[in-house]
């Protein structure tokens, strides 16, 4: 086994040895122990979300996608219709997911470098008075943009449709309160900012529509009612849960706590985020978004203009040297991503701007590069 | 951290030390190491089938019945008809995935204590004839029971339909032949008899069949086309994989491999069925099937006629000392299982009998126990 990498994406990311060393038990997935370690993670995580007792905590097994998918195919009425606020790949997902399912379905889109706004949504829902529910996403780890959707949440509730947050990469390192946003249905990972490993996903819901789903969903295992109504009746999953991966995030939760929570863990993503942007900025290299706009979650750099410059040789380089980053997902321009969430620290952000720094002079792009 | 008790279950089940230190690492899902074990995983799970290269495999995020989920609303079109094989609740829940997809779906439904036969679903055949699909549970975990699905295959393919096996609990501890079966879909879980952690399952699939399932999903998560083609084109998952789940995997099929593959694993699991069998029996124990219809994978055990026998005193009382044991599914019967796969050998399952032997006693139940 090869020494772990440091990993610069938007996960799954970097954990630390003791979340990885909870994973070093065998658990019966019906056992008191077990399900008392459910309990207290779905305790925990409505908790983080600032939710009172109208919320309720549903875990699910697969990838965040899984659980998207999860809460549209299983809230969206056969005669709802969906507004889906499109800002990146991730908003596409949403819509694409929709589809699937036959759900009527508009798209308010933006250039991934614009973020929405209040006002926009209450345009767009006065101009499709039959909308009955509202998606977002939160962080758009596409860019890494932040959309407010605190600001949009009233404009939804006022139009009385339900409303959808993906907050996958944002849950645990940016402050979300549901019951102020107000938000109804909220969706996070395991492999994001609580840092544990990738397997399952949670939904914080609103009870009230949470109960509305009860036959509504389109598929047996992706089914929200059925997953909380299983959990609330024996503690127990319908089906196999990833127990050690369940176990790993109960240990990271500890570790989050102990770190001082949103507010702690959030302050040192900031500080890699702020290292980061330092150093890059000094290299030359410019970011896509506003800086303003930029987030402490994942970052998008423009390539450099000297043709020089290949990404592939930079992160084949990079990776021998065990930092790992991530590929741009736009499709106007040629960017590279570098996240600064997980078990990260300014330390590791200077020692991989300073590798970048080594592997353009290699390259023959003089540093400070030429922006484009 | 408690220590690991041993899991008498169906699954999840006792992992080596080995497989699960394999999870020790983290791992850019993206990052070309990853990528070369992942495909090495494919390579090794479509060998232990014994298939040719007409066999593709793919692998799915989520618990075993994500998969056949997967599955059934990837592979049959809109205009398909299905027929289930059904006696125990594995092969109910295929039906219920198939109603919830709106699927034509006709059950053959046998007593839980009775074995399909090839002659019993020629005639089911042969009145549905417009049966496009077939359906069957290899080891059905309900009671242990396995159907034949070697001399049901030729059925299913004369009379042109396509056939999908449930091999969950068989799959690594049941000599299988895909080719010879003959088989064209068949699935099975990352946390059986290959002994991994759960968190994943896998299909293995007769290209030409795979190749039919192109725009058939009914969802976006668990197409299985859409999963396999993005495993081809750039050696990558679609969403987030569950990376550790994935290391301790391919370590446990080099522990498989070198157990002598699914004959080692398979006379290993036949030792414990039969030193359980013989402590049972010694204790008075009566199985639910007839025992040569019992498989050496989970067996079914009758409640003693003594009213002083309390199954879930037993259960608490075994939990204590270390053993898990599994409780009945059968709807007309009280019963409950012992499990004989996963990291367990004939002197674990004989301490375990004489654990029981203790608790009966305690309770006042005499042994050997009178029969119901």
């Amino acid at each position: 086994m090869s020494p772990s990498k440091l990993l610069f994406t938007p996960g799954p990311l970097n954990t630390t040895n003791g979340v990885k060393s909870a994973m070093l038990c065998d658990m019966g997935s019906r056992d008191a122990e077990f399900l008392g370690i459910v309990r207290e993670i779905r305790r925990q995580l409505l908790e983080i979300g600032g939710a009172d007792e109208a919320f309720e905590c549903v875990l699910l097994q697969g990838s965040g996608t899984y659980v998207l998918e999860s809460v549209i195919s299983s809230a969206i009425p056969r005669d709802g219709r969906l507004l889906v606020l499109v800002n990146g790949a991730y908003g596409r997902r949403i819509r694409d997911i929709a589809k699937v399912h036959g759900i009527e379905t508009e798209a308010l889109e933006l250039a991934e470098n614009r973020k929405f706004t209040a006002e926009m949504v209450r345009d767009q829902l006065a101009a499709l008075p039959g909308t009955t529910h509202v998606a977002a996403v939160h962080c758009e780890t596409t860019t890494g943009i932040l959309n407010p959707i605190e600001e949009i949440g009233p404009i939804v509730r006022n139009a009385g449709a339900v409303y959808f947050v993906d907050a996958m990469s944002s849950f645990g390192a940016v402050e979300i309160d549901l019951k102020t946003a107000p938000i109804d249905f909220l969706v996070s990972s395991a492999n994001k900012c609580i840092q544990g490993v990738p397997g399952f996903g949670f939904v914080l819901a609103r009870r009230e529509r949470l109960l509305e789903c009860r036959g509504r969903a389109r598929t047996l295992s992706l089914d929200l009612y059925a997953q909380w109504a299983a959990g609330e009746a024996d503690g127990e999953f319908r089906f196999t849960p990833p127990v050690q991966v369940l176990l790993a995030f109960h240990q990271a939760l500890r570790e989050f706590n102990a770190e001082g929570g949103v507010r702690g863990r959030g302050a040192r993503y900031r500080s890699n985020h702020v290292a980061l942007m330092r150093g890059m900025r000094e290299l030359g290299f410019e970011t896509y978004l506003a800086p303003e706009d930029a987030s402490h979650i994942i970052t998008t750099f423009r390539y450099p203009a000297n043709p020089q410059f290949k990404y592939e040789a930079l992160y084949r380089k990079l990776s021998e040297w065990g930092f790992i980053i991530y590929p741009g997902k736009l499709s106007d321009e040629p960017t590279f991503r570098i996240g600064t969430i997980g078990a990260l620290y300014p330390r590791n952000i200077e020692a991989l701007v300073e590798k970048i720094g080594l592997v353009l002079e290699e390259m023959g792009v003089d540093v400070p590069i030429m922006r484009r």
